[in-house]
């Protein structure tokens, strides 16, 4: 039975792949056109071409497949055997296709379930405990891996807590204080919440700040599982059985080893203590040291993720008040707050320890500017099999490499050094790149031109992008070169058109803004990368070194994220079936990096960046407004220092605008040397840089970028504009005046910079 | 034990009741400052307030509790014995009050189940039937009637049909479009579709056009059952087995008698034949005649209401494609679309007859104007007990009638007369008001000033209201004079922080609108009440007669609507325990129906009715705009016409700003006499009528009024601007161009109204 299952499932494989290759993707469309690439002359457009055919014609479904196969044969998180494996396997892989590749070992602290006497869970009087594992399905066979780890939270603490429960919906703050208005106290109570909103460990957070015992998260069928559509196996939708795994560090505080939250974890670095039972020891001060209270620095109090199997097991018990509008989930029964008379035990053990991890480090010199890098970087490590997160990016970035390996074989020379990574123990708290990060932070000051960020580069078909906006019109042109196979259209237009399907069905009337004039652009449709929060490699390079950063992957119906059903099994029924996403999407990457790494001119363009900042400002602006209102008769819908605001946002868009105008010419020229547009590319290089507080934002020192922050109660989700955002949302936090104030001198900066690079492009002359 | 039970409710009851007593409503408060009431001098309102203190003293919870423990003491659907049981009750306790009250008996078209072999539902190969009647609950006797008819559709069609199920979301249009672009065909299938969203009668409307072969409507627990808080006898929400009856009739094409659709049932009326168990023999000629396609008239599908425990059972058995976004309910499984092979069968057996239905008329003469008539209505018909709908609205509003019955013995003369109408068979599609309406036409329109509508005047404690803009301010006025006895705030402040805390949360950036520029006001806050669609007897005096309406009531926690549920109990246990909130309403209609019949000058304001429109206009911008972005580059924002139409809201609201200002002077004069106010307040009368269009709206000549009318598509929710609004759905419905002419002209002549009634008001001088 089994076996003739597969036959089908490969035969059904071959038949799509095949079909993948009859259509090609369209390059040669533009080429016809002969339009010039962002960034290329007409002259440097043809040869570019033809190596992007080169490397186009290198990723398969086939190789995409096999990888996959291979990364997601053993669970492998991060810092075990299995990790370890993937690791070699990556280098080796690069090495063959002509990269100088190597293992970078970090030593860094983790915590894994306890092998003796890990975890349980139960309600009072019941004899059966809840399940905290998740079951083999017969129908996928790496589904009962023996060797995964059961429901448990990178970086939780170990503990164990016997009380009554209090249902606090998403574990937002607004969702504790809905409670404490309430009358709900859930001190010493054990709080039970959904996954969703908001960062899991910012969850754990709000509730020990609380005085929870310990803290209960579930996937609830609403937002993840059968109301969304069938379950796996059957679907692609999480079953009530399944368990989002996922790391509980604050990660709005700052990602990274959290047993160095003052430098990089290199050998003879500075370490909070700890106790492999107990986590880390941290003093008052470190508090001190760090700026940051213990409370809001690390998880207190046991945790543990659940699926709504057993959510429902403890729902169903549960009295008190019946929940306010929208807290209400999936599952069929009306959701109460508690606590009522029934108990709940948790124990939690896990244990800490420093432990090897391994970023591969991978480089293709550059020919003329080997100090400038373009970087394309992908996590490894994965909380089971990972095959979407992140072994589908892992698969796909390896045909990028491997395509980009052979173009340069056929005599394709980048101008820029290319650097790939792949990043270990990312869902701990980004760990690999954020250590790495810090490790070389000069260098990358230095040589970092832009960063293009994968994390699962495929759970379904269709395109998503955030980024920086200066890297918008990048992204948009090689979208533009690449054909879906699916539509017969190119990528771009689908993703323009989903973009002007939400601008037209959301977008209030077009008024006049008096506030704006006709300075800056707006009110119309105007396609925009998704704004960069946090939860993935690209933060230490965007939020700590001021990078631009780009992030990538197609997105589909994907139910069983960071449970032992994403494997490979669920990929090949459900997530891609013929592996052509996995080959569209390293064709997406291979234009990028391609195209960023040969330009003559760095593909950048700013006034996407001027019309980002005016909707950042109007995000506040409508924020402050939606507090004012509450006020009877506001006097005012304006936060303090907004004008200085505005008028640095209008600055920006004028040198923008200009600059922008500048490249454009400069870039058609095929009179210049390399050498003559080395100090232009420079000064694009250092636009983002000019973003950077100095020191970083309040409370958290770490994030230093101006326009783009994780929310500090978000931690997924970005709060642009953030110094000032976080006053607004809490006033005691810091002074608006001075954090308008230096934002508006960080845009300055900025503006200046455009204003240099300007220069550079005028006063280019032919030799 | 149950006689133990009722002893405590008992008890409390008389506790809270006795609390309700220590807080009477204070008028004192508006009496202190000696601001004068809307529409009086200094010198009459105090002798108002003084009636008005002696009718506010009047309204008890107890009162309030008798009347409704009488009303619904049996179910009483429309045309049975005791339904006319309670129109003899009404009558007499008018009478008691000192009304001249009548029995005014019409002969309409009704349908009832067929006692002898009523319907039948079954899922094929299951041995059990489906539940088409409700369970009786222990706690509450009423619920177990054996003489409530079980779940039927009001004009429904008999008929069978055994067939594969589709299910199809709400039913509405889009509903329908969506499924045809899956390559879903419901013809000759049995399409199973959810309460909400529109009017029932639409859906089957939609159904029937698609060539299905008959329809289920079901309560969705998501909308309407335990997602919603908990479930009756607990909690007041929609249990599994309870069934959501209502009327199928086509309501946005016209309410009332569906076989004299030319004129009022009277004797003699030309009628459309009809068969008992076929119905209405609705043929060419008939559609000829009314311009209404048979299709479009009537329901010629068999249907029927079922709960969220039989619907489970069918979706169980659905299969085909998953349900796209937005189409999940809140059963615990994952929604299917069908057809699957699973056949269900429907049998339908109602009978169809001519019957007697009783509007009870009553009226307290004028002493000034007694040709002019302050209305109020409330229904009286129930599908089963109906304690919220219609008889918490029927309690209060004898309250009021007494109480005005007792200010009148005390000597207080109301300068117009009080008419109160208790409709009958509103359920069947506002029959009763609808009839009594055409019937006397002409006279109403002669002595009609507004009408003040309830229909379920307590689900719960939020107060809520509905009218025509000109009576906003006549409802705050008199909601501002009335305590909340819950908050001890005035009724006013609580609905105008929800409508303020409304707009904050949703309103865009105020900004400069270069289409209104500084002309209309608009942007800020105005707090209106809501827009009139239908669903209640108001429909034929504001639609197709031009009343100015209002339409009140406490809404809350309702999850029994037109089941065998909403009784008295549920009333007792959930809906207002201490009857508080019946009282506290009884007193605000009579300040309403008071203030309005006694005012010197008529409690008309005109501006809120130009911001409306404002509002109004910017619906349809939108709504245009938002099809207008789906084109690349769209060259405008703006619909054919759009600037005629903005200048007739201009001109109407410069009318209306000095037509209010002007008012506010006369009103304040002690000085004049009524006869010299009388033309005066006609002309305030006479604006409303202005907006009527002749002839009506296209394809549905009944409905006259040129700002509001019950959506084409929605039933219950308005279409403002209709005749345009109806061209914007549908382009090929009419010509833009000319309805939007035809609603220029129509506000035009408002604004001549508005600009008459100035006239009047500034040439007055004392005698």
């Amino acid at each position: 039975m089994r076996s003739s299952r597969k036959r089908h499932a490969r035969a059904l494989f071959m038949m799509i792949a095949s079909l993948a290759l009859t259509t090609r993707p369209a390059i040669a469309l533009a080429e016809e056109d002969a339009k010039p690439i962002l960034g290329f002359s007409s002259g440097s457009t043809r040869p570019q071409f033809e190596a992007e055919k080169t490397a186009l014609a290198v990723p398969s479904p086939e190789n995409a497949r096999r990888w996959l196969r291979t990364l997601t044969a053993e669970p492998h998180v991060a810092g075990t055997g299995p990790d370890y494996k993937t690791a070699v396997f990556v280098r080796d892989k690069l090495r063959e296709w002509g990269w100088k590749a190597d293992l970078v070992e970090l030593k860094v602290l983790l915590n894994y379930p306890n092998p003796n006497s890990f975890s349980g869970l139960s309600i009072d009087g019941e004899e059966k405990g809840l399940p905290i594992t998740e079951p083999a399905i017969a129908a996928d066979n790496d589904s009962g891996s023996s060797s995964a780890f059961g429901g448990f939270h990178g970086y939780s603490a170990s503990g164990s807590a016997h009380e009554r429960v209090v249902y606090a919906n998403y574990g937002r703050p607004e969702d504790f204080t809905a409670l404490e208005k309430m009358g709900i106290d859930v001190e010493h109570k054990i709080v039970l919440v959904r996954y969703g909103a908001i960062f899991r460990g910012l969850k754990v957070q709000n509730a020990q700040k609380h005085g929870a015992a310990g803290i209960l998260i579930f996937s609830d069928p609403a937002d993840d599982g059968f109301a969304k559509g069938e379950v796996y196996p059957a679907g692609p939708y999480r079953p009530g059985g399944a368990i989002q795994r996922g790391s509980v560090q604050f990660l709005s505080m700052g990602p990274g080893d959290p047993s160095t939250p003052l430098g990089p974890s290199v050998d003879g670095a500075e370490r909070i203590p700890f106790d492999p039972v107990k986590g880390l020891l941290y003093d008052d001060s470190w508090a001190k040291r760090t700026g940051i209270a213990k409370e809001d620095y690390l998880a207190l109090i046991p945790s543990i993720p659940i699926g709504y199997d057993a959510a429902h097991a403890i729902l169903k018990k549960m009295s008190g008040p019946v929940v306010p509008a929208g807290w209400q989930g999936g599952l069929p029964l009306t959701y109460h707050i508690g606590p009522g008379s029934v108990r709940v035990s948790m124990e939690i053990n896990v244990y800490y320890a420093i432990t090897p991890i391994w970023n591969v480090i991978a480089t293709i010199p550059g020919s003329e500017s080997p100090e400038r890098w373009v970087m394309m970087g992908n996590h490894r490590d994965a909380w089971v099999h990972g095959a979407v997160d992140p072994s589908s990016g892992t698969a796909a970035t390896l045909e990028t490499c491997h395509a980009l390996g052979e173009a340069v074989k056929k005599g394709w020379k980048p101008r820029r050094t290319l650097v790939y990574a792949s990043w270990d123990a990312e869902e701990y708290g980004l760990v690999g790149s954020t250590e790495w990060g810090e490790t070389n932070a000069k260098e990358i000051d230095e040589k970092a031109v832009l960063m293009l960020n994968v994390d699962s580069a495929v759970s379904g078909h269709e395109l998503d992008a955030s980024g920086v906006p200066s890297l918008r019109d990048l992204f948009l042109d090689a979208a533009g070169s690449i054909t879906d196979p699916r539509t017969g259209k190119p990528l771009s237009e689908g993703w323009i058109a989903a973009k002007r399907t939400a601008w037209a069905a959301d977008a209030p009337l077009v008024l006049a803004d008096p506030v704006w004039g006709g300075d800056v652009p707006g009110g119309g449709f105007t396609p925009q990368l998704g704004t960069l929060g946090s939860g993935s490699d690209y933060t230490v390079f965007v939020d700590h070194l001021g990078i631009p950063c780009l992030d990538s992957g197609f997105k589909g119906s994907y139910g069983v994220y960071h449970s032992a059903y994403d494997d490979f099994h669920w990929m090949e029924k459900h997530g891609d079936p013929g592996f052509l996403t996995h080959a569209m999407a390293a064709r997406l990457y291979t234009l990028i990096v391609m195209r960023a790494a040969a330009a003559p001119v760095l593909p950048f363009t700013f006034t996407p960046y001027a019309a980002a900042m005016r909707s950042h400002v109007d995000e506040l602006r409508l924020h402050e407004a939606k507090r004012l209102r509450k006020n009877e008769s506001p006097s005012t819908e304006a936060f303090e220092g907004q004008p200085a605001l505005i008028e640095a946002v209008k600055g920006f868009t004028r040198e923008a605008s200009s600059l922008d105008a500048a490249l454009k010419s400069v870039a058609l020229r095929d009179d210049l040397k390399p050498e003559q547009l080395a100090p232009l590319n420079d000064a694009l290089t250092r636009v983002e840089r000019a973003f950077l507080l100095e020191p970083g934002l309040a409370g958290r020192p770490w994030f230093k970028h101006a326009v783009y922050a994780p929310g500090l109660t978000t931690g997924y989700g970005a709060w642009p504009l953030p110094a000032i955002r976080q006053v607004l949302e809490d006033p005691k936090s810091a002074k608006l005046a001075a954090e308008v104030d230096r934002t508006v001198r960080s845009l300055q900066k900025a503006t200046a910079a455009l204003h240099k690079a300007r220069d550079q492009a005028t006063t280019l002359t032919p030799r």
